[in-house]
């Protein structure tokens, strides 16, 4: 999408060991005008998927997953990080790396609202190795719910995430894929 | 406003102890429908405050601060809870106590994104003793910025919070007002 890829020239900062700072905009403060063009371009890719529900994580997946919901007409569930004291006791649990904090993070989703027989698109700010995203598969899963599709902002292309999703046999979007960094140069794909 | 009571009376749950579970449409699983209704409500009662900046809170400000952005067409800042590496070493925190974590949880903004001179319009999901939303407060006030206004979802009258802010001496709006839950039974004021 050109006006993401642009912002991401102008703005977006290669902090080295693949990390990419795009807190003007995505990360910490958010363009809502700019977030919600995502959200309608990601809304167009999937229309055709049949899906029910999108699902996300907490914190910076919210935004792409509400203005997608939004021109979907669907329910968001954002995956916890932490349980909350409104949170019944028995709930759906998974384990994943995060690579920002350099230790394994909780994503927990209530039973109540990831149902059997929902069909489930997974939107997220990021595609890196794909390591979030596929504990998000493995919470929907474990409900009896079906994967129908996965829509993320940025996809760091270097660092494999498509391949690991590849078995899921599911479309995979993303808005801006970058092929690589290097120092202050940010290079997209095609 | 009516839409949002009608939800709350219809799927809310009093959990004791002050706590209202709304994880149905707001706090876990958000409905978008709803949750832009509210940005266009907010939106509407803040338009002549002239404000520059939304400042809310990480996780569950962050939806009806990114509608209500939407509608102002104004950028939304979220505080962090942890620090992220893509943030520089100077920040502006603060702490505040978390009622349904029992315990004190930072608020940090990155000074790149609150400046001197900003009108900050501060968006949250409750507001009950008002305790985040002086943290909040505090954060913009370090950055040089003025509060002009304090919207929320859901008040509940019964904790006071719009006690403690009435030295701020700005409006401060809430679309449902909750004045007693008893059992079953929720209350809206008038």
């Amino acid at each position: 999408m050109q006006a993401l890829k642009e912002r991401i020239l102008r703005e977006g900062k290669n902090l080295g060991d693949g990390i990419l700072k795009v807190d003007g905009f995505i990360n910490h403060q958010v363009d809502p005008v700019l977030m919600d063009s995502c959200g309608v371009e990601l809304a167009r890719r999937f229309k055709n998927v049949a899906a029910t529900k999108i699902l996300t994580a907490e914190i910076s997946g919210i935004a792409p997953a509400l203005t997608t919901a939004m021109h979907l007409g669907l329910p968001v569930v954002y995956a916890r990080k932490n349980k909350p004291i409104t949170m019944p006791d028995q709930v759906f649990l998974t384990l994943t790396p995060s690579h920002t904090k350099g230790r394994m993070v909780e994503l927990i989703v209530s039973p109540e609202y990831l149902s059997r027989g929902e069909r489930v698109l997974i939107i997220d700010d990021f595609l890196a190795t794909g390591a979030t995203i596929l504990g998000l598969v493995r919470l929907a899963q474990t409900g009896g719910a079906t994967i129908v599709g996965i829509g993320t902002l940025i996809e760091k292309v270097f660092e494999g995430g498509r391949a690991a999703l590849a078995h899921l046999n599911v479309p995979v979007e993303s808005l801006a894929l970058i092929s690589a960094m290097h120092g202050d140069q940010i290079v997209f794909e095609d």
